[in-house]
């Protein structure tokens, strides 16, 4: 037992580096940057409150897993913001690694169950990965909207485009959220200053 | 559902105020102190990573739902840390006050379900409250020791406090835990320097 319990503490005190991962999106008050693993408790945050936002064969349980481990691989690879040109290939391959070191930290039974479920994640074929992936993609224009602008004037985003990256997948897995949204998110942008 | 949805994004949108909550721990890498919604996500993973170390009444996804709502409350009352002084009343006082305006902008039936998910976290009698406070309580050391003292050095804590006021909580809910973790910790202190 006490080689697994190192292991794990081994994988746990590695995973404090996800504090270190600065996102692209900016807090509410506009005071910083956002890192990785605070997104990570408020996305889980937003699943738990916007459950019902979800299809029927959607375990929210499982959907919690999938957004507490989704980006613990950035500690190796760092975080690929949505509107910036990192080369999506080259980004992957860089996960894989990262997934590979960083679960492999774990006792191996544990290795696979939580690569199972990073790797279900990044696929977003099931239920529940289409429905954490829009979780995942609805929490920064919240953001953005309430500080400003953040990342969207920083990269010059339109709505179109926001339309196609971040509509898109949140469509798929909550459609009611995205038609409420969506008009907010429009309004904003006819008023948004640019940079 | 407008409505409904604009309360649960309300509730969300004011969530975001825990990640500039500072608590008296910090990195592992030493370089600040750590907030209170990336100290959820980690609790979460450990309590993810070590739900073995439950006993079998334990839910773990029921521990999981606990600590990502478990420190909400800090938004309005602040943190306590466990080596400090703040009078433990005043403070409970603080966070039913904070719990009745934090959780209230919920809707109605939210608001009740997760206030009754806080409310047991608190009162810490349930397996799987027991088990949740145990894992809150076992992170800081392991942070503390890997940036060579951390909140220890700034309270000056001995080795008999932490074993009272950290060695009970976790010994309830994690016994095994705690016997792999307490000679980690004497010879950590033996050789710990003052501040």
């Amino acid at each position: 037992m006490s080689d697994r319990l190192a292991a794990q503490i081994a994988f746990l005190s590695e995973a404090d580096q996800l504090k270190s991962v600065m996102r692209a999106s900016r807090l509410h008050d506009n005071s910083r940057y956002e890192n990785s693993a605070e997104h990570s408790w408020h996305v889980m945050l937003y699943a738990f409150v916007l459950a019902e936002q979800a299809g029927p064969d959607v375990r929210i349980d499982r959907v919690l897993k999938m957004l507490l481990l989704h980006d613990i691989v950035e500690i190796d690879a760092g975080d690929n913001p949505i509107h910036g040109t990192v080369d999506a290939a080259a980004q992957e391959a860089k996960e894989q690694i990262a997934a590979d070191r960083l679960f492999g930290l774990l006792p191996q039974d544990q290795a696979k169950a939580f690569r199972d479920i990073w790797d279900e994640f990044e696929a977003a074929e099931t239920p529940d990965a289409v429905f954490a992936k829009s979780i995942d993609r609805v929490q920064p224009p919240i953001s953005n909207m309430a500080n400003g602008g953040g990342s969207w004037l920083e990269y010059g985003v339109t709505i179109d485009q926001l339309s196609q990256r971040v509509g898109t997948p949140v469509q798929r897995g909550a459609p009611r959220l995205w038609q409420w949204l969506f008009p907010k998110l429009e309004a904003f942008f006819s008023k948004m200053p640019s940079k």
